[in-house]
């Protein structure tokens, strides 16, 4: 299973902590070696570096981590593929333009069943095309086709989240697909199975790494107004209280809140080995990680 | 003015040497400090790196400088803005997708009168939308634009070709268009006035840059079979012989060999002096370079 890493922020943070423990799980406290993508907005643009190599040893990683770069929205994925060769062009983040936005994308899960669902005429790839042969590619195409189809101009952002979400619901049928998405506005989260999130504001305490032995103290290196929203396939630190999306819970973040969200049973939160055997079930997952 | 670097070959191959150089020109031997791009095709896939800091020191180029990432077609581009603010969404080289290939353009110029050219109805935005606000990404999207409307599969390479040089001859009316434009296959090169290339193949010798005092053998680096075109917009080599593209010369490379051509006049070189002077003129090359 790969495993994917958002930051929705009111002010440009840093994401050097949190990448530091999650780029250790490509390679050194897990498996997910197949390459790897992070991806910056800086007001339109977009900065996407992508390596197929294993992030924990990647050059490229290892740029990132030493610049420090500073941003509202960031998305980044480790990879162990189970749908598509490794290769650049099935590396996540993807992105494509909408509306004159860049938007990004990154998947964690299976879809097993996408033939199904696209081979339906409404589903044409008509305004975007999948480049690679990856599910997650392909279902980020359906998604923007299905947006760019029903408006040719950028509704409101209550309006975009009812389409996602009923898009989601629908996509979810197919198989696993929890999922972050961003324009560089807000940033969704979707969980199928598995995706905590812990939001971060004053008063700020310390936090520490849980695959690697560095501790942050956020007071000093925050001010007051600071707001940080941090998704997660699996918690970073072990000194805070992470809070697990239920299972289908869709919510979106803007300046490091929540705006929105749709939550069909509150109670339904998969338990992380459940969660592991479904993603090891369809191929995502070795079985020796469950 | 902006500078254009690209590299055509017919085995994957490191482009560090000319990039050295190029890369000097972002803040050290000239004054392209607003930032850079640089894009790697592999296979299908991108790999895409910019900075908006000048690449003669930038950690991202640094990174570049070290990876020694081989590609078959890579587009670099430093800039000196002259439409458009320094931004990331304003770096080049611009990317999108068309018939399921990424698309990469570079720009060095500036169409003055780019909005009589837009606003014929033909033109709107349908399938391709800036992002930023450069005359260069509201060009390349009206490429876009224009093949996707004219072509809802890929045509030949000739066609595509001819199609595209009817384009260029078009837009070339409306300021100064020297470009490069890759769709990981081939790769087109135009000059209005300045732009030069040159094709290493066997018996491969010895080049010296111009900007930094380095030299390569390439005869150590390379195998009899290998060829390789390298594009820029002044030459990046005291000892080899480079070729200066004729006034709207248009150049197609596959393979490090030329493939298509299209030249109305080959006599017309511009030269260097006056090149720069018509740039400094409509405001992209300030004063004192010419």
């Amino acid at each position: 299973m790969c495993q994917l890493l958002g930051m929705n922020c009111n002010t440009p943070t840093d994401i050097t902590f949190s990448f530091e423990g999650f780029r250790r799980r490509g390679g050194v406290t897990d498996h997910h070696i197949d390459g790897f993508g992070i991806a910056f907005f800086e007001g339109k643009g977009v900065r996407i570096y992508q390596d197929d190599t294993p992030c924990a040893s990647s050059p490229v990683a290892e740029m990132i981590q030493a610049y420090g770069i500073k941003s509202k929205n960031v998305i980044a994925h480790i990879r162990k593929a189970s749908s598509g060769q490794i290769s650049l062009a099935n590396t996540h983040p993807f992105m494509r333009e909408l509306w004159g936005e860049y938007w990004l994308f990154a998947h964690n899960g299976h879809l097993t069943q996408l033939d199904q669902l696209l081979t339906k005429p409404a589903s044409t790839y008509h305004y975007y095309h999948p480049v690679g042969n990856t599910d997650s590619e392909q279902v980020f195409c359906y998604i923007l086709e299905q947006l760019r189809q029903q408006f040719p101009e950028k509704p409101s952002k209550e309006c975009l989240f009812a389409t996602i979400q009923k898009l989601t619901a629908h996509i979810s049928n197919y198989g696993i697909f929890n999922y972050i998405l961003s324009n560089g506005e807000w940033m969704i989260a979707h969980a199928t199975t598995l995706l905590h999130y812990i939001i971060r504001q004053a008063p700020f305490g310390e936090a520490r790494l849980i695959d690697d032995d560095v501790t942050i103290d956020f007071a000093a290196v925050t001010t007051p107004k600071d707001r940080v929203a941090v998704i997660a396939t699996l918690p970073l630190t072990a000194n805070e209280c992470w809070q697990q999306l239920a299972r289908n819970e869709m919510l979106m973040f803007e300046d490091g809140a929540i705006v929105a969200r749709d939550c069909p049973d509150e109670t339904d939160v998969m338990s992380i080995k459940d969660a592991l055997a479904m993603a090891a079930a369809v191929g995502a997952a070795p079985e020796s990680v469950v």
